[in-house]
This record gives C-alpha cells, sequence and structure tokens, in this order.
C-alpha cells in the first residue's frame, strides 16, 4: 500500500469496491483514452460505475471504444450502457445482437429505461428478466422523462414500481435526475420533493436506489440528507473526485455534516 | 473497414466527408494534444472544421499550435482561425502577414467577421476577395453582435448581406449564436425567430449557412427544425460526439424526429 | 527563443514570470496527468499559480498527485494547497504534518482561509506567521463565504483586516468570488460593489489582491475596470488561454479597451 502525502488528515473511510452502498456512477459522453486514464489515475478507486451516455456507444469509433472499455476494466470500474441505446435496439427488434456484442466487449451491466419508445409495464418486466437470463446486471429507471408525465405518479405508485423491478431482477432502481418528482433539485427547479424521496428510501431501501445527480448542488443536497452512503449517478466524468471530496467532507458544503456527527474529526482514512 | 461492435443498430447514415451538407465546425478554446488526440480517435469521423476560438492562436505556444494543426490535418479535419484574429490583422495592417502565417501552417479556411473592428460593407466583400485570392476558403460572419444593433437589421437586408458575401466568393455564411435575430435561443434568451431562419433558409439556402449553436437545446432545436443536415459551428470540442447522435436520432431529444419520418428504423448506418 | 507564426500581429506584452501583477492562479479540481501536461503545453507561460481545489489532494492517488505536481514544478508554476485541507488539518490539530507533507511535496504556497472551521482573528494572525516560518508564502482570504455574514463586513473592517493579513506576512489577500460584497457579479448576483473594490484597490493596493473570478463575466469586468495588470484566482484550468487572450486584448470582450489606450495596435508583443 503506498502511503498518502496527507495521511495525516482524517476521513471517514468508504468501504473498498465493490461497494453495496456510497456507490458512485459517472457519466462518459464521449472521453478519449488520454481523458480515462487521467480519471483513472487520480479518483479510479473513487468509481464504482461508469455509463456510456445515451447512444453515444453506436458513434464511437470502435477501436477508442475498445480502448476506453479495456483501460475503465482493468481499473475495476464497471461499465454500463445508456438506456437510450437498449431503446433503440428494443425498438428495431435487436436485443438479442445488442447484448451479444455487450458481452463480447466485456460490458457487464445494463440501463433499461422507458423513454424513447415506451413499454408496457410487462414489457419492462420481461426485458429486465430477458437481460439477467443472458448475463447481465440490470440498473432499471422509473419515472418518465416528460416532467408532466413523471408528476402524474403518485408516491405508491412509484414504490411499487420500483419492488416490481427489483423482484424482476434489477440490481438497482434509477431515479431520473430530470425528473421534478423525485431528485428536481437543480438551480431552476426548485426545492426537492423530500417527502417523497424519503417515503421511497423507506420503502424501497436506500441502497437499492441510485439517484441521477448531474449538478453539484443535486450531490450536496442528497448527501446532506442521506449520508455518505447514497447511490449518485450521471456524476460528469470530471466531477468523480469532487464527489468523493463531498461524500468525506472534504470540501466546505459538506464539512460540517460529515465531520461532527457520525464520524469523528480523528478517524484515519485510507491511504 | 472496421466493424462496430454494436452495428447491428442502424442510424440514418451522414454522408462521408468532405460533406457538403450536415457539417460540423468544432470550437477549440485552447485543447492541448492529448484533448485532440482523444477528441479525433473517438469522434473524427463527425468533425468537418475547428476553428481556432477569437485571438487564442496568438498565445499557443508555437509547439502546441503546431503539433495540433498536424494532428488535425492528419485526421482530415479542417481548420479554421477565429475571426477576432483576422479583424485584429486587418487593425494593425497586417493582413498579408497574417494569411501568409496561415498558409505556412497548412491552415486553409478563414472566418472573416465584423465584429471589434468595424468595416463597411465595400470593405468585407474586398477582404473576402482578397482572402480567396491567397488561397483560402472563406466563412463570412453575417450580423452584429451588438443585440440592439443586431436587431435593427431587417430580414431582407440581412439575406441581401448573405447573397452579396457568397458572391464575392465566401464558401458559407455564418449567422452568430449570440444574435438575438437569429440563432438566439438559449435558455436565457427566449424562442428563436423562426420566420426570420425559415426566410434565410429558403432565399440563402440552408447549404450556404452555419447556425452558431454552442449549447445543446440550440442543436436540438436546429437540428428539429432543419433535419440532420443543418450546418453547425461553435460546438464545443468535447460535444462533438454528442451532436453526431443528436443528428443521427441516437439521443432521446431527437429519436422520434429522425427515427419515424424520414429514416426508418430498420437502416443501417456505417459502421 | 521560437518565434511565433503570428508574431506580426501585436499586444501588449504581459511581464515575463515570476510576475508581480497580471497574475493568473487557476484551480484544478482533479486534472490527470494528460489535462495537466495539454495546458502547460498550450498555456503554461500564462500561468502563476494552480490551486488544488479545496480538500482534492487528499483523495487524490498518491502517485498522479506526485506526477502532477511534478509536472507544474518543470513548468515554471507554483503549486498551492486548498483553503480547506488548511482548516481541515487545523481542526484536526495537524497542521505541522501537513506543512510537513507540503514541503515533502515541493509546495511553496499555502491558502490560508476561514470558512469550514472558524477562527478569530489573532489565531488567522498566528496561523498566517506559523505556515510563514516553516518556509510557505501564503494567500490569507478575507471575507466570509456566507453571503449575509459578509455582506455585514464594513469596508473599512474590510480594508484593516487585509492590511494585518498582510502585515502578518501574508504575500496576497484574496477576495473570494462567492461573496456578494466583493467580486460577486456572476450573472445570477448582479452588479459588482464597485465603490468597495475600488476603495480595496487604493487602500490595500491592486497588486496585494487576488479577486476569485471562475466566470468570464467577472474576468471581463476586472480587466476592463482595473486593466489587465489584475491578480485573478479560481480560473478554471481549461479557461486558462482564454483569460490571456482577454488579458491582452485578443477577444472581442476587452479589444476596445485594451488595444485602444494604453496599448498602441501597432505594439509588438513577445514570441
Amino acid at each position: 500500500v503506498v502511503r498518502h502525502p496527507f495521511e495525516s488528515i482524517g476521513f471517514p473511510a468508504l468501504p473498498p469496491r465493490p461497494r453495496k452502498a456510497g456507490i458512485t456512477s459517472v457519466i462518459d459522453k464521449g472521453a478519449g483514452p488520454n481523458e480515462v486514464n487521467d480519471v483513472i489515475a487520480v479518483a479510479g478507486q473513487w468509481i464504482d460505475v461508469v455509463k456510456l451516455g445515451w447512444g453515444s456507444a453506436r458513434l464511437t469509433s470502435p477501436d477508442a471504444l475498445r480502448d476506453k472499455l479495456r483501460h475503465y476494466r482493468e481499473a475495476g470500474i464497471r461499465v454500463c450502457t445508456g438506456g437510450t441505446l437498449c431503446e433503440i435496439a428494443r425498438a428495431q427488434g435487436k436485443v438479442e445482437p445488442f447484448l451479444k456484442a455487450a458481452t463480447d466487449l466485456g460490458i457487464d451491466l445494463i440501463e433499461v429505461s422507458n423513454d424513447v419508445h415506451p413499454m408496457t409495464e410487462d414489457e419492462t418486466l420481461g426485458l429486465i428478466e430477458q437481460v439477467r437470463r443472458a448475463g447481465f446486471a440490470v440498473w432499471s429507471e422509473v419515472g418518465k422523462k416528460n416532467p408532466a408525465e413523471d408528476a402524474g405518479l403518485r408516491i405508491d405508485e412509484r414504490i411499487a414500481a420500483c419492488r416490481r423491478e427489483l423482484d424482476a431482477g434489477a440490481e438497482k432502481v434509477i431515479l431520473e435526475g430530470r425528473e421534478s418528482g423525485t431528485v428536481g433539485i437543480d438551480d431552476r427547479r426548485g426545492e426537492p420533493e423530500e417527502e417523497m424521496l424519503d417515503r421511497l428510501a423507506s420503502d424501497v431501501g436506500l441502497a437499492n436506489l441510485v439517484f441521477e445527480a448531474p449538478h453539484k448542488a443535486q450531490q450536496v443536497w442528497l448527501i446532506r440528507h442521506f449520508g455518505p452512503q447514497v447511490n449518485l449517478g450521471d456524476v460528469p466524468l470530471a466531477e468523480a473526485l469532487s464527489l468523493a471530496t463531498l461524500r468525506t467532507g472534504l470540501r466546505s458544503d459538506t464539512f460540517a455534516d460529515v465531520h461532527t456527527a457520525a464520524a469523528p474529526l480523528d478517524r484515519e482514512g485510507p491511504s
């Protein structure tokens, strides 16, 4: 183990990977091999999953795509395909060859969303089972991208949908950042719906949920509200290290929360 | 030809480079050689032109500048100087040495704008002809950076100005993204002036226009309104792959537009 | 000396490093070695200081941290630790081992802030002296992150605090960008408090101040108001070259200010 130059400064340790909680999923919108190596070198141990955003993998040049996936794999980071890619495969009747290609690329996690090519709930649960049988873990997305439609979902309906998708084999359920009903807490949208979030966490289980939180304000709110063990997704690749400092109270926004309550100041962190 | 891992997923093919339409011009605000190689590796085939933003080339270290230009050239991407650089050369009476340096650097495209050092229309047309005679292609910018001045331009005046610049030898005319009168469709500015844009497209020719669209919302609006063949400029370097997914319906924002009308779902895309 | 391809285009020269004025301090939020080498290659000569943002250095992997520091040092760029890191060290009673680690890493500049772990003024001045005695230069931050608290500071109190910190040995005093009372000039906050800024500049000395200006609008305002010699901090790493063009009038926002008054158009710049 390499000792850290600043090892004298303690912070509450995050569990090592593979983590059951405090998971960070970053989004890769077209990073090249140099940038991928950068983020791995600086912050690799703080990243659990990288999602290849929407259908971007389809247009990434084959060599660069394989390079990137190899770097992520060697760094112990799981790779997930974007929900839109799977939806388009379904719309084109190409789910089987899509899954075959993902297997060949060494991808082990598939996002199942319900956005550009709508499914009934039975179809969603069937797709989750199909992807599971092909050997993948599944993260499924609950809620609608359309804020008006999403707002129409009652809390108990949303909870029931999460449970059914977990029962069908999803490893985690993703709550979309764009939804007004879940984590709509960016600057333009006002306050998060705290009551709904608390009900989801208590009735579905915080560890089963991944909150999409691309903006720092969302990350801060969720960490302050649920603690460093909250699972966060859609984090920009370049913000992975920043998010790790928020989880551990090494940034002003969360210092007081993390370093005064559960975590004593003198607790030593890992190197 | 290397086959793409996800080749089973089809999308409407973009024409190969050099393209007459569907051109993407990205802006380089000071990228280094590693970042340049990254974007080329991942998305090089989707980029037609890179513009060295405003006067930044003048302060880029000579070695890094030559490195970058070599990488772009080898990747088949045309390089364009920023409009401000040419304007400053003109203000200092240095147009000839400026063009000589551009030739020596292997640059083949010059932006002629009319912003920091105003010209009469005769001077603009004369400069376009001078740059053309020196062996360069020209993209000229119509409109004023000052929103108040720009709003004062009538539609027919703007159309006539575009035509005169094309007649003088400009390869394309650029419509500035900051102008309220053309593509002022970012979040702060409200709706685009659809009538003016349609008149420009029909009377000047869509293929002759480049719309500056640095923001995703602008790109989505323009692609949904004019189709994937619209020429777009000032796209951030890191967003080149994202824009290609918008053009091909591989992102939720344009999926329904691209994949239901002109382009059938089962059309195979290029590897 | 390598001659610049565009050497015919003149601009008002900035003094070479080490500079007494016109200092640019960029913030590194977790850049990797490739990105660090990129910014050095393109814009190294325009960067005076890089600050390792808040406590991010504590979570950066040891190898990547040493790599980055070596690259910065070889490029003649001073490295500064984030204010939050020093505050956490103080909160944990670990100032001495923190300074020892900084010495071992070749860091020569420490930011002393008063934000997450409040100090009395006597404690602040004592800490500045302690850090100075350990062989470091100090940049100390005056003002409060909390806008309400900050607004409560009268101008003469703020000036007196700056003077006392400089008397205690601080090399520069940092005026925080987030403060409404100083440079609160980003889009959301309205106009800067011009009177306070002018009083600070005249009574404390412009060369003794570093204005945090992460947003371009802030940089433009400060350069237009105080001139290119204003010291600016918290500049995003990727914006270092852009800021240099603003200082030298090679971008439209400052062209008229820089190229018509103090600096004649025909003045030659350095290669």
